[in-house]
């Protein structure tokens, strides 16, 4: 049985993502990112699962940096989960009684569409996390009489759900990321993706375009493009990139070690499958079997004949 | 005397970047940053100090969302403001008293190294915001025993500091913009700075590249570029892009119209003095007066010489 | 009635596309391309037909260079005319009489493989031209008993045709250009090319790949493109350039304007339509459309709104 | 003692770079560019001595094409040779006497200024070769009374020199090339040059593009470009191209795999010491260790660690 690491606390969409990974591993809910990977590279979990990026709020921070740090680990699977969310409030209450409602403010700004509608008058409490806010609902600390939270979250809690389903967009989703130590890499399915982090070379003109130029240059599509302050100074950016293809595939070899001396520095963050298993076409020029033809092409041209004399002169 | 809303509460950094600006303004502090766009667009204030992004914590996505829906306003200036924290008390509290340190996760990130080596063993309370927490210390509910926060808060709400810039990175800057009514656009003054928004066109390949490559091809630099989920999809971004140069540049105007013909949607968010005053060389390719030669040429070829009569043969 | 010179002696391909251009044309045969062109220069002509390139020998060096150098004209049409030989000889000799060929090194290459079957055994004569081996011919004074020429050769001469369309190759086509004096720009019909003459800066790296890249970036073809030397040192070139579409178009308009701004010098040598009349589709973000609307919403956001007042700060 | 084929005849400018590459060689003078490769594919001479390009001509299309073509040989020297040229006579004409002038007409064009000082009236006679002209003034065949030749040329047939070093440009300069069989290819010296030849794929937009940007995106500077028609059709080019480096060096060796990958089809015509000797600085990113250790970064990457299991997830 696996034992996976998540950001807690119990009844995030994080959990969830983890129960639809694996429903059977012992799941340790940590209170922070960094908690979830630093149990990974002790050895204390096999892997962990955190949030990498919302399709409404865009990258997770904490993720992000705390993988462009992290030396010793890849991700290994994505897994995408649809965010649901549900008014909920305890037992009993009934929605005529509701005046305030505590919950994290993106999340109440994805659901602002419900609340006009059903909840015109309600005022709204910002609270740390959704979880945290069905927790203080729950256990009776909290000035609100309702709360917008994870399906989970109430269930947890024994929060009665009065409204499902109730985010303004339907699209909404998010990504999350399994993490194990590094070496774990998943063999490649032909529908797979690979994250790096790069960072620019201050003293190359048009140095962005410069690394996008090795993904294009060999016909290999971006995903995601992220960028992040390096914290070195104002304007000082590191780029969070996924692309399609894996690490075994040729013409992303050849992207990478080209990544690899072009930027300041580049770290492979992992080749893992597709969570949509979407087979990107490769076209024939960029396809492995022309990368190897061309290979053992060179290797012979390099070889030259050694039966063959060149002629002496005096201009050599 | 201007009328300027600013993302408050009282005793935050972007008021700080506010009073910078303008000691003299009324200041109206406002809840978030949609409603001080929203002042700016009402005609309620003339303006709006908002914070832009952090050299640690990267872009606000709440302005950079904002900034990018809004149809009536443009940057039209720009303020640094080095970030600097205090550790305050409620007076009379003595260091060895503390026990809880009340402040936004972002603060305490950013004062990790102080945190260890003079309170190793006080326990961190989150709070919504740095100005909050200070807030709720000096008015007696909070739990905690200390709070970190800019000097302005401390001094607004008659804290004692018990030490001063306790921040681990010397270099931690947040830039604010300061945005008007759109149509207000400030002369260029030789050191100047564009912000767009971009819109990638999804059946385009190689979209992003093509987009950056009117900047780079016209000799133009990127300051920042960040991107956003649009929210339609997950993998579907928006970005946003500082380049050197005002659109009264003819590279910079060639670059836009490039953008306006190339780009799904392009949003033209403001040209306005550089806070750093940096010039940066033109070479003469791409220099004005090498546009208008240019122009000029075009249009004596294109007019063609009426005296000259062209052969005719039946092959026309 | 035009008076137009073409490059003689009368016999050749050129006569014969001179003819087919305007076959009521007074023709002035002239010894060399220069001799022709300097007569258009001097208004002794009102334009001159010259071959411009071959589909199996290449471009004309000697129309390359004196187009090249030519300050005061355009070409305005273009003539394509399959190159056919004939073998032809006095009248009354039979084949088997025939032991030398006398005809121009380029002409018996491209009869080779008739040669090597009809004629085995024959020997080639070498011959400054092909009119000129078939004038020789006729008037006695040649050493050989046959010449391969262009049927307007043998008739103008009054020599027998022994056999017909001997080429090797079905395809070989060459495409003559009537120039005139500059000024005379033909009306844009849809289905246009321009030629253009470039010569590379030397100090700028990957100085080709940039200039090539103001037709790509646009969305413009290059049809032809020939490098010659410039004469100033081994290894320094120009390079003479054929593309799509019309210096009136918005993206040929804006892609000259960059040349002009990047290439130590180029010149404008006309626009034209094209002699195979075909259309090429032009995407929209490169239509003229396009660019007009981009012109239109710069010069809006240039001109800003007169109303709007800028905030003043200190900052500023 | 190398046995060594030429183009002749002699008295050439070939011959003498023929002799200076190796005083020793038999040199055997053979018809036609085409006739000495031939002799080098047989086996019947060592190597083929024949001219490339010119600096005031251009390149030699008979030597491109057959270079083109040629499947079994490599270039393996080149040779830079001055192109002087006298004024020659049978001995005992005086200048006075000087009517007629026979000469290649190219170089005729290139004494122009030198005729029109000191010889304003002489007729031009054109002849086949300046060596075929020379040849023809001392057997008495000639109608001419001075030939414009190579100072060789002049010696062989007993000529007297009346004029000395007669070229209008004083950096006239001829390279050739040293044509070996396949496989003798010359050790990178630090100093090298490369030749290829390229067809580009028809269905591929921005074709020549593409190509060119295997070169730059790999910091390779291409020397010479030039385009000949395929003869397939009018607008149908092969490139043939001179670059820096050698086979051997590591980003020649990516560039080339990515020309095969790309091109229609690509052909090395060797790699081999550049005659000027000049050293071209290689930027770190793009050199030999930079490549080396990219690739072993690369496959400990792609190794992974066995020791690392994966977490398995009803997701894979």
């Amino acid at each position: 049985m696996n034992k996976i690491a998540y950001l807690g606390p119990e009844g995030t969409f994080t959990q969830q993502a983890l129960i639809a990974f694996d429903p059977d591993a012992a799941a340790c809910p940590m209170p922070s990112v960094d908690a979830a990977l630093a149990a990974v590279g002790a050895g204390e979990v096999d892997a962990a699962m955190v949030p990498m990026e919302n399709s409404l709020e865009g990258g997770v921070p904490a993720t992000l940096d705390a993988l462009a740090d992290a030396d010793s680990m890849y991700v290994v699977s994505e897994q995408l989960m649809p965010v649901t969310f549900v008014l909920a409030a305890r037992p009993g209450t009934r929605p005529g009684d509701i005046r305030h409602v505590g919950t994290h403010p993106h999340a109440w700004a994805q659901v602002r569409r419900f609340a006009r509608a059903v909840l015109p008058c309600a005022i709204h409490v910002p609270t740390l996390s959704t979880a945290a806010g069905a927790a203080a609902l729950a256990n009776g600390t909290a000035v609100y009489d309702a709360t917008v939270c994870a399906p989970v979250a109430a269930a947890n809690h024994g929060l009665e759900v009065l409204a499902e389903d109730i985010g303004d967009s339907k699209v909404a989703v998010t990504r999350f990321v399994l993490v194990a130590q590094r070496g774990a890499l998943p063999a490649p399915t032909g529908a797979d993706k690979t994250t790096v982090v790069l960072f620019q070379r201050e003293d190359r003109a048009g140095g962005l375009l410069e690394l996008l130029d090795q993904f294009a240059t060999r016909g290999i599509n971006m995903i995601r493009i992220e960028s992040r302050p390096t914290g070195a100074a104002m304007g000082s950016y590191y780029f969070s990139i996924d692309f399609e293809g894996h690490v075994r595939d040729e013409r992303v070899g050849e992207a990478l070690m080209g990544l690899r001396r072009l930027a300041a520095d580049m770290r492979f963050l992992g080749s893992y499958p597709r969570a949509d298993r979407r087979r990107v076409p490769v076209e024939p020029a960029t396809s492995d079997p022309s990368f190897i033809e061309a290979r053992a092409w060179l290797r012979s041209l390099r070889r030259g004949n050694p039966q063959c004399q060149l002629p002496r002169g005096d201009a050599r």
